[in-house]
């Protein structure tokens, strides 16, 4: 019977999937090779595609459905403002859009009250560059090689992934530094306090000799989000700081994926109790419902425009629809206690089975994480630490995350693999028993890895 | 009992104002001078603060909102998508952006049949661009003094308006030229036929002196928007189209502002049968209800992602909920013929109008347009045609166009003013009656012009 299941020919493509073949170019993607999941609907942590397939959701699609799929609430405040006012030109007030703005001020570090609204993460970065460069009056931007930041012209310069070769040569003004990753260290150190310390004397090194007198910025995600959720040690962000404030650089920490929750506080940089001059947000905001993004600026940073236009703008800032969802976004965190559930999530359910799973499977070189954002490293081989795939690997070279990718679906988990690595990023409403049968998936499908193993 | 109500105290701000000014930075704009109206409803081309002020809308907003507020099938689609999936990573594929794919396809020009969907204008810019030097290999872009783009550091660099200056210096390879404009010729041009010979002449001189081999794209808006609502003499586009097809360079016709029927067709580049490579979109694909962006594609440059990834991407990339907005959208200027009403409200109401103001009032110096888009440039001088205000004139040099627009704002109509231009861009749903009327604010409010001139 299955055997003859299997035998069947593939159905016809349906409307949605023929369209999306020959009319769509999507993100990051080809058009002709392996056709997407048609995807129909979705609940809380699942979705469903068009066949009936359904996926429990180890990505929060890409990491912003912090909320899970469909929550009512969110569904019935769009509806809300939708049947009041869809859209408004941004030299306009509406009530959204000011308490979307009291709302972020209120949950974000002191000192940070004012809001830019952009469509999303890269706008976001693009507008704090441009911001940190005013205050400043210099021009350089310090940022990391272990770093996404968009793909607008000047996000993309500032990335420092491999996604940002083909769009070089990209702006002047970019200065790359190695930043701390304790299980590859770029300084050969031996724990957690000597990559500290050393990440900051390379940081202080780079300020040296760049001169710190043309610096504007030092660009940075608060925790490394695509290049491999990467927890910086303790005292790397307050040396950041202190490193910005001895020499008028203004820190920009960029939140676009780990804001708004994802690490078990507002903002991830709650964590280390610092303060940055301005913070990029987008996704988590609201749960990626209506695209929204922006800037959280500091008072000095933003009393230059109390009585000046700032420089620059787009049609949909502070777009109603999308600040209403930020709006009962931001009530579902409070009302549901969904950022000290990502914490307590992330320390007595994901931490200590991801620690069963390194000790179980020879594939898992290193696990890290912090609140419900967690990476594994898989590798050929745990003592030399040999990545399971080579660096930009992609065809025939990355077959094995694609073989322990295509593992994890066919039990029913949508992983979110990104190089060597399985980062787990699941809605926060998860129920703790999806997520231990989530990670249950994840265990078996270790085992495709660790077949690659020496 | 007037006067006694002008004596009044003003009234306490509103919590929506008062989180305005405390919590927001808009775009363009300061944050601690005039108080924004704050808006709290519109119906088709009404909307109204929270005072019950209303206002007649000649803007469109921001040259969106082409099917008015609160069109009740876009409205009910919105709410329909909200109920079904909100939101979807940009690697599945779907019903609702498939769909919107498709029909937007469906009304390019002939040989433009794919889609990239971005959040806004800019990102579409951004990803042309993108695409243009991918496809030719080359890296210079040629783009019009007299153009807007947005405000990404790719999308301000290739913009050619003050709004750049702040954001110099950007990232490298733009070349600018001057455009056709018969009303102050950069060619000392004496019609609109021998205005269009010498830009060309000029366009052919900058691409030889640039070197052919290394311009990738040639940007320009198709009717220039923000710039002057510019209208191509015929032949003009004609003639770009065979310098790029004589030097392998691709055209990208920007019609973020006027596609979607503002000029009354789909793409105003359809009124001169002219085929770009590439299109950018945004505003009027689906009223600017929900953000979104994007690009159509020639065959020809989406083939090259056939079976390798387009190395450009964002998270809301084909996002759900506005992509239905999308199909709403076009089947509201199907089935109510909006496309054909811009075109026929221009020729039978706006053109004969206006031209009666530029005969009564001598203030008026020029008036052009195209379908439902329209400028009134306003001068001292109508012989000389100096400007009403200077280039780039802020503050007190700009007074004379602030005491203009306030006398459109008191008597009911919401101007969308730049530099010393009236544009006219009314929702394409707009009744004749209150067209005609919103033209009579203009008229009476064109006498405070006129004290200007001498």
């Amino acid at each position: 019977m299955s055997a003859q299941r299997e035998a069947a020919p593939e159905p016809a493509p349906s409307p949605a999937a023929r369209s999306d073949r020959e009319h769509l170019l999507r993100s990051w993607s080809s058009y002709a090779d392996a056709p997407p999941a048609v995807i129909a609907g979705g609940e809380g942590a699942h979705f469903w595609d068009e066949q009936g397939r359904r996926w429990l959701d180890f990505s929060s699609q890409l990491v912003n459905l912090n909320v899970g799929h469909q929550h009512p609430r969110l569904v019935a405040a769009i509806r809300a403002q939708a049947e009041t006012l869809c859209t408004l030109a941004p030299y306009h007030a509406n009530a959204a859009t000011s308490e979307a703005a009291r709302l972020i001020a209120d949950v974000a570090p002191p000192g940070l009250n004012r809001v830019f609204f952009t469509n999303g993460g890269a706008e976001a970065v693009e507008n704090a560059i441009r911001m940190a460069r005013l205050h400043t009056g210099r021009h350089k931007v310090l940022t990391a090689y272990r770093s996404y930041h968009g793909a607008t012209a000047g996000a993309i310069a500032a990335s420092g992934d491999p996604r940002r070769w083909p769009s070089e040569p990209g702006p002047p003004g970019i200065v790359r530094f190695w930043g701390p990753y304790a299980y590859r260290s770029a300084f050969h150190a031996a724990d957690a306090a000597q990559e500290c310390e050393r990440a900051l004397a390379h940081l202080a090194d780079t300020i040296a000799a760049e001169g710190p007198q043309g610096i504007a910025a030092i660009l940075l995600e608060t925790v490394v989000g695509a290049n491999g959720v990467l927890v910086p040690p303790d005292g790397y962000l307050q040396g950041v700081r202190a490193l910005c404030d001895a020499h008028g650089i203004a820190m920009i920490a960029d939140e676009v994926m780990v804001g708004f929750g994802r690490c078990g506080q507002w903002f991830a940089i709650d964590h280390w109790g610092v303060v940055p001059d301005l913070i990029t947000f987008a996704k988590g905001v609201n749960a990626g419902y209506v695209p929204l993004g922006g800037v959280i600026l500091s008072e000095a940073i933003a009393e230059r425009y109390a009585h000046r236009a700032y420089p620059g703008g787009l049609t949909y800032s502070g777009h109603p629809l999308a600040c209403a969802a930020a709006v009962a976004c931001i009530g579902i965190y409070r009302d549901e206690g969904l950022i000290e559930r990502a914490r307590v999530l992330g320390e007595t359910v994901i931490a200590p089975e991801l620690e069963r799973l390194r000790l179980r499977h020879p594939s898992v070189g290193d696990v890290r994480g912090l609140g419900a954002f967690w990476g594994l490293e898989l590798v050929r081989n745990p003592v030399n630490r040999e990545p399971l795939v080579p660096f930009n690997a992609s065809g025939a070279e990355a077959a094995p995350m694609a073989e322990f990718a295509a593992a994890c679906k066919q039990r029913g988990l949508w992983p979110f693999v990104v190089a060597n690595r399985l980062h787990i990023a699941p809605p926060l409403v998860i129920a703790e028993q999806d997520l231990r049968e989530g990670l249950a998936i994840v265990d078996a499908a270790l085992d495709v890895a660790d077949r690659y193993c020496v």
